[in-house]
């Protein structure tokens, strides 16, 4: 099965893709579409949708994982992160591609084995599970990690 | 010019498409797209998505307005209101429009003449602006008024 984790932000949209069995996985590609933050927001959310338009047809996954968003110190924040992953959403489904979601716990526990994981445990983690030779850049990691996620919780 | 106002929500989010030349304004189309709450929501987005996409190909508007988002009592309404937001700025901008964005605030003044206006004065502005025979549903009036709104910033 290949499943495309996607880590949302507005400033920086990690992703990644990766086949696994439940057991093994194996990352085929990995990424971060970046916004100029000097652009409308609308002119970024679509290079966000144009970014994943692009990877979902050329790699096909057939699913997708998305991390939750709770509401942060910065609410502010967390309401742009909310629009990128209403985009990213309609992006995968539209492909269409089951959706999943699971929290930023949920994932580090998956991941690392603990759910307060910082964000280079969780890279170590990734790069040691998909034999990568070095650390993916931090929001592809995260993505990764989505993936990973849900590809052991799919073999439960 | 023809201008598109969304007005956006998980459950209901309604839409209104005016002709204006900044003084008058002729309501060409409005409604509201209702989505399930016992779907995903992927898939609730999707609705939206879809419905956007059409009446903007079907009336060809010039320009989209979307009110603005703050975090509101119950923050976690905000999100999902903010994933909705971002779907509509993207189906907007992809179209291609213009999309402009104006706080709650601002709509009311420019259509009620007050900021704190009540949501049935905003329905009856927007009914005696556009002179309909009746009420058009809240979340359409909001969607016209943000229209409204934007014809007359447009004209300053």
């Amino acid at each position: 099965m290949r499943i495309l984790g996607i880590d949302c932000g507005t400033e920086r949209t990690g992703y990644g893709i990766i086949e696994s069995d439940g057991k093994r996985h194996a990352a085929i590609a990995f990424g971060v579409f970046k916004t100029n933050p000097r652009e409308p927001m609308a002119d970024r959310l679509c290079v966000i949708a144009r970014g994943l338009r692009e990877i979902i047809a050329q790699y096909q996954p057939g699913e997708a994982v998305i991390e939750e968003v709770f509401v942060a110190k910065n609410a502010q924040s967390s309401l742009k992160l909310a629009q990128v992953r209403g985009v990213a959403m309609v992006m995968a489904r539209e492909a269409p591609m089951d959706v999943f979601e699971y929290s930023p716990r949920e994932i580090k526990m998956a991941v690392v084995g603990f759910g307060n994981a910082e964000k280079n445990q969780v890279q170590l983690m990734v790069r040691a599970l998909l034999g990568l030779e070095k650390n993916p850049p931090e929001d592809a990691a995260d993505a990764l990690a989505a993936a990973i996620c849900r590809a052991t919780m799919r073999r439960v």
